[in-house]
C-alpha cells in the first residue's frame, strides 16, 4: 500500500482553491476586532494567537467560489462568520469552565470569568457591526438565526448530563443547534448571492457536514489524548456529558457495565480508572463503531447535496472537506 | 407649600402620550422571546415577571411620536430595544455575581452562571432576529453599535475598582458606554424615520439623559436602602466600585478619611461600619452634592436638545422624563 492511499485529506487540500484569499480574511478579522482599550487589545491578541484552522471562513470562500465568480464581499463575510465562531468559543469555555482550547489557556482561565462573558459579547457585536456594514440583509438574517440556534444548543447541552434520559434524538437536536447551524450558516452566507436552489443545497450540505464534524469531535474525545487534540481526553465523561458513542453503547452493555456508568455519572470527579473502564465498555459494545457509521452516513448525505452544484475546483474542495472532517485526528 | 409643588414627576406622566401602546410592546416582547424549550421558557417567564419600568421602550415610542405620526414599526423596535436591555442585565448580573435585581433573584442566582451566560446570548440574538425582521438597516446599525459600546463599558467597569487611578474622565467614558449608549440608541431608533437633524438631536438628548440616569443610580446607591431600590445599599462600595460621589469627594477628604477609603478598598468583605464611615465622609466633603450638580447640568443639556423638536405632547413627555430620571428614588 503506498503512502498516498492511506494519507487522510489534509486541510491544505481543502483550502487550495481559496488559500490565496485567507490572509485577507485574517487581516480583516484583526481589523474588525480592533479596540483602543488595553484589556480588549490584550484579549484579542491572545484570541488571534490561539486562532484555529479557519475552517468556517474556508467554507464561506468555497461556497462563494462554488456558485460563480469569487466576490469581494466574501472576505468580510468570512471574517464575520469566524468572529461569531470565536465569540461562541469564548462563551462556551466560560460556561464549561474549560481551561484549555487548542492547547492554549482559555480566556476565562487566563483572564477571568467576567472578561470572557464581556469579551464574547464584544466579539459578537463586532461581527454584527461588520455584517451591517456589508449592508445586505440576507447574511444578517442567516447569522442572527444561527447565533440564536447556537444558544439553544448550549441550553440543550446543559441537559446532556442526565444520562438516563438523553436520547440519540436529543443528541441530534443538540449537535444540529450547537455545531451544524454555524457550519451550514457559513455555507449559506458564502452563497448569499446565488440562486436559492444552490444556496439551499449548500445549507443542507453544511448541516450534514456540521453534524458529522461534531460526531467526530465527540469520537476523538474517546479515542485521542491531550497531546493530539490539545484538550484533556475523556473530558466529556469526566464532565458527565452524554455523546453518541455512549448513547449507542448503553443498551448493549451488561448490567455490571451500566452500573459502572451510573457510578461515574454520580462521581463529581471521576478517576482515570473509572473513565478508562467506561471507554472500554463503550468500545466493546460498539459505541465507537456506531458513531463512526453515523458520521459516514452523514458524509454521504453531504456529498449528495454537492451534486446540485456545477463542477468546479471549489466543489471538489467542498467534497474533500467531508473526508477531512471525518478522517481528522484533532 | 402644596403637595403638587414637591411631588416628583411620576413615570405615568412620562408615559401618558404612549401608555396605550405599551401593552402591545409587552405582548410583542413575549412573542419574540418564545421558545419550545422548557428551560428557556422557565427563564423567560422569570425575566418577564421581573420586568421593569419599560423606560427604554417608552423613549422609543416617545421619540417616534415626537418626530411625526406614530408608526407601527415603533412597537417591534421598542420590544427589540427592551430585549437588548434585558440581555445586558442578565450578563451584567452574571459578571457581577449579583443576587438581586428589582427585588427579585437574578437569573445567575436562581438558575446558574451557565444559564445566565447562555440566556443573555439567547435574548440578544432574538433581538437581532427581530431587528432583521423589521427589515430596516438603520436600527440594526444603531443597535449593533450600542451593544458593542455597552461591552466596552462593562470592560471599563472592571477597571473602576482601582480607586487611585479611576478619574472623573474615566467615569464619564464608563457611563456613556455602559448606560447612555442604549438610552441614546432608544431615542435614535425611535426616530429612525425622521430627518437626520431631529434624529441626531434625540440621540444627544438620550446621551445626556442616560448619563444623568447613571449618575442618579450611583447616587441612590449612597442614599437609599434595599427596601426602596430592591438591591443592597452601599453595594458599589462593598464591591469596591468607584462612582462619581467618591471620585469627587476623595480630593476633599482628610488624610484619615482617605486612609479609611484605602482600608475599605483593601478589605474583601467590608463591614457595614466601614461602609457607613466612607458614606459619611463622601457626604461631608460634598461628593453627593457634586454628583447631584452634574446630573442637573446634564438635565439642562438634555432639555436644550429638545428645543430642536416641534412642540408636541411627546416632546413634553420627553422633557418630563428628565425630571423623572433626576428626581427618582429607585
Amino acid at each position: 500500500m503506498t503512502q498516498s492511499q492511506v494519507a487522510p485529506v489534509t486541510l491544505s487540500v481543502v483550502q487550495a482553491p481559496i488559500a490565496a484569499r485567507l490572509p485577507a480574511v485574517q487581516a480583516h478579522l484583526r481589523h474588525v476586532v480592533e479596540a483602543d482599550f488595553k484589556l480588549i487589545v490584550d484579549v484579542n491578541s491572545h484570541l488571534l494567537r490561539m486562532q484555529g484552522k479557519m475552517f468556517r471562513p474556508t467554507l464561506v470562500l468555497l461556497a462563494d467560489a462554488a456558485v460563480g465568480e469569487p466576490t469581494e464581499r466574501a472576505i468580510p463575510l468570512a471574517a464575520a462568520v469566524e468572529l461569531v465562531h470565536l465569540a461562541t468559543l469564548v462563551h462556551d469555555d466560560s460556561v464549561d469552565h474549560s481551561v484549555l482550547r487548542r492547547g492554549m489557556p482559555t480566556i476565562n482561565s487566563l483572564f477571568s470569568h467576567q472578561v470572557s462573558v464581556i469579551m464574547g459579547d464584544y466579539l459578537f457585536s463586532r461581527a454584527m457591526i461588520e455584517l451591517v456594514r456589508i449592508g445586505d440583509m440576507h447574511p444578517l438574517h442567516v447569522m442572527s438565526r444561527v447565533t440564536n440556534d447556537m444558544t439553544v444548543g448550549e441550553m440543550r447541552q446543559l441537559l446532556a448530563h442526565d444520562y438516563l434520559k438523553f436520547t440519540e434524538e436529543d443528541y441530534d437536536l443538540l449537535i444540529k443547534a450547537k455545531t451544524a447551524s454555524l457550519i451550514a450558516g457559513a455555507c449559506e452566507v458564502g452563497a448569499y448571492h446565488a440562486e436559492p436552489r444552490l444556496r439551499d443545497a449548500l445549507g443542507r450540505f453544511g448541516e450534514a457536514l456540521g453534524m458529522a464534524f461534531q460526531i467526530v469531535d465527540d469520537l476523538l474525545d474517546y479515542t485521542e489524548d491531550t497531546s493530539v487534540t490539545g484538550k484533556p481526553s475523556g473530558l466529556d465523561l469526566r464532565e458527565h456529558k452524554m455523546t453518541l458513542p455512549l448513547i449507542a453503547a448503553l443498551p448493549e452493555m451488561s448490567e455490571a457495565e451500566r452500573q459502572a456508568v451510573t457510578r461515574l455519572m454520580q462521581t463529581p470527579e471521576p478517576s482515570e480508572g473509572q473513565i478508562a473502564e467506561v471507554v472500554a465498555s463503550v468500545t466493546r459494545t460498539g459505541g465507537l463503531e456506531y458513531a463512526r457509521d453515523r458520521a459516514q452516513r452523514l458524509s454521504l448525505q453531504a456529498e449528495r447535496e454537492l451534486e446540485e452544484l456545477p463542477a468546479t475546483p471549489a466543489r471538489e474542495a467542498l467534497r474533500a472537506s467531508i473526508s477531512y472532517v471525518v478522517e481528522r485526528r484533532r
